[in-house]
């Protein structure tokens, strides 16, 4: 393994009448010695501590080097900071994991709501809001939300921030400009062109990120507007690109990002979700959090239905897992038809001023109904998921058949039932084994990196392979749309291509 | 020629919904496209600028680009920042030049008193300064001094500071250490070790160097403790590096330094120097400046004293060139012997309380004297140069007609007569063509790599070659440091080797 921070202890030679040798020059042929093999940069501020440090060791010294790529970087000597933080920063929530890279493992994980929130619920609303002069402020707001989360993650596991050597961010485009306060005027209009596709390393200290006074952030690139450094993280993640058979990862969390690709190439399309599952589908749609409804069973014979919450207590909403399984059990026990209007008889379905509705829970102080609007929310985004699988897998000739591994990613990844998926045409319905859950894998890709620097350059690889998919105009996109409206699709022979 | 900075002017691809590439890689792939072939870096400062440049002028761009060796950097976009300076730290004055390197040509030159010369006359005592906490403030002095001169030369031609793109550094290792708030206790005790040799490339800003924002600060490097960046400077400015004949720089500036080289290997040596020729020799001793007496003629016949005064105005004082002009007009027209005393009949030779001095110059309101003592000093210096000379030619197994090139630098160096100085043997008996002046070589050096950047690898290269010979404890230099006490030697032959 290679992880991003190394520490490594070594003894000098010591400096003699035939050894004249600078202290830094005689480090960096120390340095070599034990096999470091590309330029190492050292900053004014760790040599200014250099000469006592090492007259004080007798010229035995602790440092900690930092991966850059094509060189490495000594972040600190005698005090390692051998702690490495990954960051998702997702529209709506960021989570962050930390890491004690000396024993290469993590040290655990924690989130926080985005706190550019506050000004704007959706990435749009927030480019918006920056064109109009704010940039900066929504900048502030992140960093300062960055610093929090992770002020809070190393303090609770009893580490100082002047201990993290190393930070990774991954996020979609906008929230990478966002972190390095980048304008994003050029995003938002005609053409939609980044600033910067690849910005890899920054000094913390310039975007104000609070770690080691020398440390390393390192930025996962984007791949356009649209293939953020999140995807290209959870490309890293799934392993994908490696294979030579094909594979898909579906991102179902804000966006419903569909990529296609082996070792050879790598499509990502994307622009084609409806709203997102976990919200503004359903009036009770929620995130994947504590009491989200994420299970969901519908006896056929007794209308009974069966549901489970997040940490197991009281239902007060529903998530996008909760939700695939909702409409495919109400299909499945018939309660719903083809294209998801209440059509099967069930005490559970009330009709209120010609609305149906189907109560799902209710309790004293609890009531969470679906509408057929809801419902209706659902199939869109359902078909505009299939509608892009479907185009994108024939559009290089292929067939779900030949799909080797279907990677599930998003918060809405861990706990889907593929039975249920494939059961409404959410899923081609291939071999249940080739379905993967990858979780949050635009934070696993940045912790894989973590611990595993030489993954900077499959990182380069596979922005080098990505092609990119517009599929809201896309015509055949268009022509495929409205089949995928049903359940599970007018031509359920489709779903096995 | 390959100028420190390059404005380069170009008109990039447009977006379109086939080219998204993004405003960055745009500009790096349009650089390729001119032969830019290293990687080019932009910092975040010019790359929040960079969207609304490009859509302001439809994609027509002009840049700095500095040059940082085996990369780029994008100093600024719009605003070219095409001026540079080179600074000669000297322990005592500092020298700053200031260049247009669009035109390729020197704007103008400056000079100012290194203002830590307050806080200690010399490098040693401000060593022991440093050593005590004061370090600090050395530092400070330093800078500010700097910032002045270069804000009083830009002033002067009308530039400002922040279209400075690039300033290059050269001085003796310590001044270097001082510029970069390095500790420089180490390199007081036995050992002598530096904390660096190659500072290479430095942000302007983190040692507090007042230029444009993002602009670039190179250091010369130095070859250990006595081999200092001005003398790296000097053999680059020689050129004697790149010939297969023999070549001698002496630097008679403050430490008689010697450098002795072809293009295959160079020999420094140094410590050797007595008190510098300008101070400490002589009473009447001073800097070659305004008012310095700067050429001695004494007719044989009348024993009439002629002295020529740099700015022709009356005498102050004797600078380097003087005294060697001086001391040898003094012998040759017989008014000192070989030892160097007052030997010969002059009614210019005065007797007081025992003590012999000779009257150089007298008025109303000055007498400028010299006594025995001043010439002995004098003699102490030059056998210091002589012997260091002699050891280090006999040590690599040539004779002083095998030197092709024989490079005075120093300030002295500018105006020395040749025949005078062979006649007390201060330098070698060898064909007068081969005598080449470089004034302030440290500060030429430093112009010429501002003017071709590929310099820097001339630099890397003269770095590897050099051995040091330390003459102060050299058994070889002390057998011969007596007889080159004698004007001009106890064994004149020795002169033509």
């Amino acid at each position: 393994m290679h992880p991003f921070i190394r520490v490594i202890s070594l003894s000098l030679d010591k400096p003699s009448p035939s050894d004249k040798r600078a202290d830094k020059e005689r480090l960096l042929d120390g340095l070599r010695g034990t096999g470091i093999d590309l330029p190492v940069e050292i900053e004014l501020e760790v040599l200014r501590k250099l000469p006592a440090y090492l007259r004080e060791h007798d010229f035995y010294v602790t440092l900690s080097l930092g991966s850059m790529g094509d060189r490495y970087k000594v972040i600190d000597i005698g005090k390692p900071a051998p702690y490495a933080v990954a960051v998702d920063i997702g529209t709506t929530n960021m989570v962050a994991s930390l890491f004690d890279l000396t024993k290469q493992e993590r040290i655990g994980t924690d989130e926080q709501e985005n706190p550019q929130i506050s000004e704007g619920p959706d990435v749009l609303s927030r480019v918006h809001l920056s064109m109009s002069g704010k940039g900066g402020c929504l900048h502030s707001l992140l960093i300062t939300g960055i610093n929090e989360l992770i002020g809070k993650l190393a303090s609770r596991y009893d580490v100082s921030t002047k201990d993290i050597g190393v930070v990774v961010f991954a996020g979609n485009t906008i929230m990478t400009h966002f972190l390095l306060n980048l304008p994003v005027d050029a995003i938002a209009v005609e053409n939609y062109i980044p600033v910067v596709n690849k910005p890899a390393f920054v000094s913390p200290h310039t975007i104000g990120i609070s770690i080691h006074n020398q440390g390393i952030a390192y930025v996962f690139p984007n791949a356009g507007s649209y293939v953020g450094g999140d995807i290209i993280s959870g490309i890293i993640c799934s392993g994908g690109y490696k294979q030579k058979d094909p594979f898909i990862i579906v991102d179902v969390g804000t966006n419903a990002e569909i990529v296609l690709g082996c070792d050879e190439w790598i499509m990502v399309g994307a622009g084609a979700a409806g709203p997102a599952l976990e919200k503004g589908i359903a009036e009770i749609g929620m995130r994947a959090g504590e009491g989200a409804i994420c299970h969901v069973d519908i006896s056929k014979d007794t209308d009974a239905v069966m549901i489970k919450t997040i940490g197991g207590g009281e239902p007060k909403g529903i998530c996008g897992s909760g939700m695939i399984e909702l409409i495919s059990e109400l299909y499945g026990s018939g309660i719903i038809n083809q294209q998801g209007k209440f059509s099967g008889i069930s005490g559970k379905i009330r009709d209120t001023d010609g609305r149906k509705e189907f109560v799902l829970y209710e309790s004293a102080g609890t009531k969470l109904i679906i509408s057929e609007t809801d419902i209706e929310n659902f199939l869109r985004s359902k078909a505009a998921m299939f509608a892009s699988l479907y185009v994108m897998v024939k559009a290089v000739g292929l067939c779900f058949s030949d799909i080797a591994r279907f990677y599930v990613s998003g918060a809405l990844g861990s706990g889907i039932d593929t039975d249920k998926a494939v059961r409404i045409g959410f899923i081609p319905d291939i071999e249940r084994s080739r379905f993967v859950a990858l979780g949050n894998s635009s934070l696993a890709g940045a912790e894989m990196l973590l611990l595993n620097s030489t993954l900077l350059k499959d990182i380069e690889a596979v922005c080098a392979m990505i092609t990119y998919r517009e599929m809201n105009t896309d015509g055949e996109f268009m022509r495929e749309f409205p089949a995928a409206m049903f359940i599970p699709h007018t031509n359920p022979e489709v779903l096995k291509c």
